[in-house]
């Protein structure tokens, strides 16, 4: 029931057709291979997917925030945040039961506690829940508390993990890999979809460069880019992008002006107390002043839209 | 005539202050060294510096566009382009008379004659000029004929090049170098700050990375983190920062909500045609569409300006 | 019976010898943190350790050359190809069953029936088998058959599998991700030893840069820095560092002569023909070659290595 | 009477078989693009150019050991070195008497004077001498003290200095840039070489990548790669490269298995009171064991050489 799509085959003339838009909106020496993206590839027949959770529509009209903390930690953090976010506009709660182990001493999540908690944050406010998966065999516990699986940028080309999400029977938020190109990205996007789950959304989350000054760099262009050649919604991290709390809104910003169908932002009671990211994790009160902020520019969206067709852009 | 403002040496304590704003504003594992950059650092004294080009403030509440071809072809090329812009809004023509020659084959540029058209651009239009010079030795000859020298990418660590433009007269626009970190763009900044040219412009135009959907990648963050970290103005150049020109207002939407002070923008008559980077240069018809889109995003600066601070940003 | 060692925890006091050496033989700057690798640190009481497997020695005296196709593909190619690289004097046979498939086209492996043609191959040539495994799901299945585990660039931070491999009973070599830093590797090692299984070897194949020349960027210097700050065998990889025949044995050579344990090399009956990375794979002669040509550089490693060390070196 | 040879244009049909040969030898997808360095690939008629300099040939038989400081710092220092290194074999001096200032504040070298010092330094050894030019007008000056002109990483793009050089009567030892690849340092070669001056070497000292273990990453891999389509010499800095003094050695010896045709080595009596470069500088007592420790390999090389080219490689 969450799966709002059914996949088409494009016919080869439409193919062709989106072929010369692609020409038209990517750097020319581009070494995309159509096949391996075909699947999710914008195409006249199929030029935008919209994902389905309850009465959330992702990829649609609707600009959707998700927002929590980086990792589970006690129930009132969770409820509170939930609520919090929920009175802002937030439509989504994120929050990690499992958490990826750089080190093997450092926090590995609450695990099955944290999906209790989270799945009770969504009785009492409503908000569909996002978390992450990291192992194949997790996926079916996962799938009974999460809306929405999340797939981090280490395990953007963990390909057993990629096929098990196809048969999941949930929508799948696939985090672009520290170092992976949009071709790279878009490969492992038709891995799931090509195993069964047509229900991807691809999420910029920044990538590893030289500089210093942010923990990543956020690839803006991501996001025009990958609204051109696939018809699959995009979401930015700005979080993870910037790795700084006071850059977090301005990103924002510019996902907004650029396209993208929402965001996924760290939120947290007290961002200095956290376990994890939080550097990067906004308080309440700077969530909600972020809400507010990106109002305006949402509301040019709709003309915006408009005027940059016009311009040659990619609608 | 062209400096608007003098070096004030900070005091300790002042800079004591600016040092408390950065470790909230950028990642705090950034290795940033304070006294390679201090004569360019923002402080409570010198928060901001606004660079004066005859009547044109850049830096300032009003948003610049420089605008024009890569490289001056021809003086029809170069008044029709001018005149052009000049009518969407633009305030100042790009041109290069001088360029980079990566091939020894490759187009080397007019040389003094298309210094003599930009010349004459300017006395049709009343656009002030910017070009690039890239040795030493011609900085002399350049200075005579432009309003604001730029460096390239190529250049940005060519020490005896900037000390030379030390003593130019003319404000200096300086290209990020093409994996160069922010502080080394503030250090090669400083380098001509301290040879006695306070009137540094710096310039975004995206960096080297794995990715080749698009030419560079387009470092959104670096504006709002130079502007928190830096007293100095900072343009975007979006023509290079992602080499596509279909791509180029989305981009250049993104600069100015997050910040930007203005932009430098490839624009050409007939882009199939041009000599160089004929593929991320704007049609005038273009040109004129994406400063009409922008538009309503400048108009949200001033109120937006209040807002973020309010959410702990960089003003 | 395949655990060679067991750990012995390392006093404080000589960690701060060991720490004294690695200040003298990485870059000062180095933001390793040793408490995330301490279980693989080179110390005074476990300088180095031997990983065997039957009466293989891995980081003794010997120089273990592992060598085979990319992928198994047939009973003919493994055999022909055991018998060719067994008799020009490796011990280890390489072949992949289960392939990453960074497309959902790609050839996938021969799965089950791989493992046990490799398994005959062991049979008849007396060659050790490392076969790789992608999926926490197949571990247990491919340890019934592999005398060694491959963990491949892409599976590098696939905790959930690094855990399981922690009582997989036997040893892992550990590929270097694309962009990983040496201190990540290092991590994912500690993760595995930590899961309970000391027997690992890390593999250097070659690092993602801009360069286009190479398919990969062989960081030599990746084996004396590993050598000096960790006990455990490192093995070179040529083949994927390089990505192109013709250089595999050249690399082969600064391999042998940085104090590298051993080889991983990829060798095909008809490289021409083969299903994946037949231009990086060698021909037998080319690689009876290959051997030949080493021979002299392994006589002189252990004279080598007194002068390396009195020169300031790694031992 | 520096020029040890004459360029002259290859036949459509020898570099039609060169090509053939560079397709074997790198990576089928680089983008090389023959036409710009035509002038310094290798073709049958010119598989390979040596560059002399009075007695010395580098790129000849003998393997040509630079040696000296970064930077100059006293006649004392220099003289000392110098006789130091001589002994231990080195044929031509190093010494930085103008020195790259990323930072306004940090030494830049003694200028004429420390032309001087290495000039009365090559009288006493007998040494020639290799110095850095970073500045056009500089070069006139440089000319008449330096045998060799050494043009540094950050300069590699600088073309009007590369220009330059190719009238400046002497040989051009030209860097890798940071980020550079293989095809940009072809192409900068080139530069020189159509401005007038066929003596170019050509010099590896590693890139930038995400590693922080060493100070750059040593591309080994580059050496045979260069020497396989360019017939100019090839020679590393390992110092550079590594950045870190108990590895200068080891990576000496790859560089010279993988057929360089010399070394550029820092050497300090001191390194812990150089101005610059400390850590990476060899005592006096380090770099005649290095030398020591290299000579059963340069043993090696004619013969390893044959057998190389019987395996598919370079020659």
């Amino acid at each position: 029931m969450f799966i709002g799509h059914r996949l088409q085959f494009a016919l080869a003339t439409t193919v062709q057709a989106r072929s010369e838009t692609v020409a038209d909106n990517v750097n020319s020496r581009w070494n995309g291979q159509f096949s391996c993206y075909d699947l999710v590839a914008k195409t006249v027949l199929r030029p935008r997917s919209v994902v389905r959770v309850g009465d959330i529509a992702i990829g649609g009209d609707e600009f959707i925030v998700m927002a929590g903390p980086c990792a589970v930690e006690s129930e009132r953090q969770v409820l509170d945040t939930a609520m919090s976010v929920a009175m802002a506009g937030a439509r989504i709660l994120r929050g990690g039961a499992y958490k990826p182990r750089s080190s093997p001493y450092s926090f590995q999540g609450m695990g099955v506690e944290g999906l209790k908690i989270l799945s009770k944050a969504r009785e009492v406010t409503g908000l569909a829940i996002i978390t992450e998966v990291m192992s194949e065999t997790d996926v079916e516990l996962v799938a009974e508390y999460a809306d929405i699986m999340q797939v981090g940028a280490r395990s953007m080309e963990n390909f057993s993990l990629l096929e098990r999400l196809g048969t999941c029977g949930r929508p799948v938020l696939l985090k672009r890999g520290m170092t992976a190109t949009l071709e790279d990205l878009l490969r492992s996007a038709q891995f799931i979809v090509s195993s069964g789950n047509p229900d991807v959304i691809l999420c910029e989350r920044g990538i590893r460069t030289f500089e210093t000054a942010t923990r990543n760099t956020f690839d803006v262009a991501a996001v025009p880019v990958l609204k051109t050649v696939s018809h699959l919604p995009v979401i930015v991290d700005p979080s993870h992008a910037v790795g700084v709390r006071a850059l977090v809104p301005v990103l924002a910003r510019a996902a907004v002006v650029v396209g993208a169908d929402g965001l996924l932002v760290e939120v947290h009671p007290r961002p200095d107390k956290a376990f994890s990211d939080g550097e990067q994790s906004l308080t309440f009160d700077q969530f909600h002043s972020m809400m507010r902020d990106l109002d305006p520019y949402l509301g040019l969206r709709q003309q915006a839209d408009r005027s940059f067709a016009a311009a040659g852009g990619f609608d």
